[in-house]
């Protein structure tokens, strides 16, 4: 039953940080894990649900890059363009889950062909909104599938709730 | 117009943690900052909206204690109270926003005195039972309305949405 209910096409979770570094590749016999970082910003956790489509993702970035999330240094509510800040977004496939008994499913989640075009696609809209608006900042992302091995430092989290 | 809606009564986030550190008093004059910590385990976020109740609690608190949302050493999928984990709690009431235009909102949060005794039984329950479950691990917690500044180390954080 490909079930794609009532229910959103996509889940974020935002949080701010001072930093943050994740890794993109495990260390391997012969080679070191290599990771990406930035530092002042965002990051955003991303979950497609089964029935997303690319339609929904001019309005996802728009929205999360414009939303005032984050708190400048003079301690207003200000957007990560605005800040300006840079981004970390990170492949979140756990977000999807729901309880069954002690366990969680991820029946709802979108295949993995399909999570991983949509994936790159908001990544790279991400990077040409954020990009265009300051030559300060950057995007960085995770590796879609991959274990996302990360580190924050935050002067506050702030976590929201976004879904689409 | 105190609108508690269909939504939930209570929103949490649930991210593993090989090491957390929330800090609980900032820095004063004469004082340094103080702060908590736990090594692996599981930070709880969490924020109650308008019409919650103490009734929800142990359902709510079995629930995430339960749920098997860690990742033990050997790979395999089990609870917290298995694993067996600490638990850090982090009172975040930016999870209860709802954007309009690029502001966030947070009319359907609860009011503070009700928020911060929903999250006081909400800590006690939890130390509670994971004490009762292993003497070796344990429950730090954030001052509820206060700056929640966190660093967060992850072997991937597992990123998850319950609402009750």
């Amino acid at each position: 039953m490909a079930d794609s209910g009532d229910g959103p096409a996509a889940r974020t979770v935002l949080q701010q940080c001072l930093q943050a570094r994740l890794q993109v590749q495990p260390a391997g016999e012969q080679s070191e894990a290599e990771y990406v970082q930035i530092s002042r910003g965002m990051v955003i956790y991303v979950c497609f649900f089964k029935g997303a489509s690319e339609d929904i993702l001019p309005r996802m970035v728009s929205t999360l890059l414009n939303l005032r999330l984050c708190e400048s240094s003079s301690g207003k509510r200000v957007s990560v363009l605005e800040l300006p800040g840079s981004v970390l977004i990170v492949p979140q496939a756990t977000l999807g889950g729901r309880p069954k008994g002690r366990a969680m499913q991820y029946h709802q989640n979108i295949g993995k062909e399909d999570g991983l075009r949509l994936y790159s696609a908001f990544v790279s809209l991400c990077e040409k909104e954020l990009t265009a608006a300051s030559a300060e900042v950057t995007v960085k992302h995770g590796t879609y599938g991959n274990r996302q091995v990360l580190v924050l430092d935050t002067n506050g989290p702030y976590t929201h709730l976004m879904e689409f």
